[in-house]
């Protein structure tokens, strides 16, 4: 599994004194990203220089315990399932020993112009499939 | 169903053209504000006079049809469950007639100095049961 | 001069109990796109249809008393100066009679392709040029 | 001078595929929190332990050159001025070689019941002057 470890912001956090709920979507997108770099996958050339996108068609958390300014999080992830247009990420919030959160993402294959289902790019199903625990 | 209508604003989208998932969740909590307002209630009025806070355990979306800048969207939003201690939102999010995400909040009272989960604010359940459907 | 009016979001404020300062910048984006959607433009159209874009090369922000989740916000827009490759916006933001903010964006026409400058689009130079003051 | 490196993330981003304005200084405050916190001071001690907050009066960027999703960013961070009740940070921000934006907020402190301006916190006066250049 990898981890990405990030800090929460100020910018994260409410007037609730803790982590806006929606900034847990955006750190494990994050995560998430720097996975698919790691893996030598490039958002940046994805939009640029391909037909299709990634986006996500379902997404869910669990919210364990409050997460403060300046906790560091480390963000475990993972492949959850590899399908013919789709694939999942599954992801672990801790902070030190405790488990503060956990979430899903599924994302489908579309066109960028039609914005249809396609099958996975093969070249980008291979990576996901050789990680896939 | 009360419904809270919202426009798309460049900083909801991101590189790819269409909403960013996370901020998906950012304007159902939106329409959750301005329900509990019209509900009588005040985010303000918890936060600063009382002792408990209302934090999200967990939130789930479906993406159904991208969604750009400038879309106008309606957000209908209704009480789906009224527990002990915890109670619940759903939410439709429509473009026209066109339905383009669903989503779920599941929110817990808590008491702001222990973050011990509490009994819902008699007042506060009394507002959510009436307007259950 | 145009008024463009909105309401502070928990997701605006910050563990200090306030709106957080880049959010200003945020909610002032929105009067502007308000605007110019009310000057029959549109940045759908403009993202997907023209060759140009308009980012912003200055904003400044001045904070003048905290703001709080559930504030109404009337935010005053007004065409700063027109020129021939650039254009600003002057901001007002109210809270009832408080004067809360004030801002400023210069915007400057670029090629989507080259990241060049370009003279301003004639229509859209049209439109600013008559609401200038 | 201190530098706090980042990367784009692709909520960072708008429609217009490149940073939106307002998360400049969203990444300038990252820093900025950085920098603090390798003082030895502490967001969180702050908001929870003192009578005190820092709040920005004033902001401004300016954007040299777009930048996008995946780029890294080198934001160099330096104490502006130490007054009686203010301070201010000036910021350079980097991709490369190449500058792509410059920044500078400043900060009061304020009581955190009257909201009144009060004298810069000894302790924090001191870290701040050790470390003006």
């Amino acid at each position: 599994m990898f981890t990405y470890t990030t800090k929460i912001r100020l910018h994260d956090t409410d007037a609730a004194g803790i982590i806006f709920f929606a900034n847990q979507f955006k750190i494990i997108h994050d995560a998430y990203e720097e996975l698919m770099e790691k893996f030598g996958w490039s958002f940046k050339a994805m939009l640029k220089d391909t037909n299709y996108f990634l986006p996500i068609v379902h997404a869910a958390s669990d919210f364990k315990t409050p997460v403060f300014v300046s906790d560091k999080i480390a963000i475990g992830i993972k492949v959850g399932h590899v399908g013919r247009t789709s694939f999942s990420f599954v992801y672990t919030l801790k902070r030190g020993k405790t488990l503060v959160g956990t979430a899903k993402t599924v994302h489908v294959a579309i066109n960028q112009k039609t914005a249809k289902k396609i099958p996975l790019p093969p070249a980008l199903r291979k990576l996901l499939v050789k990680h896939y625990h």
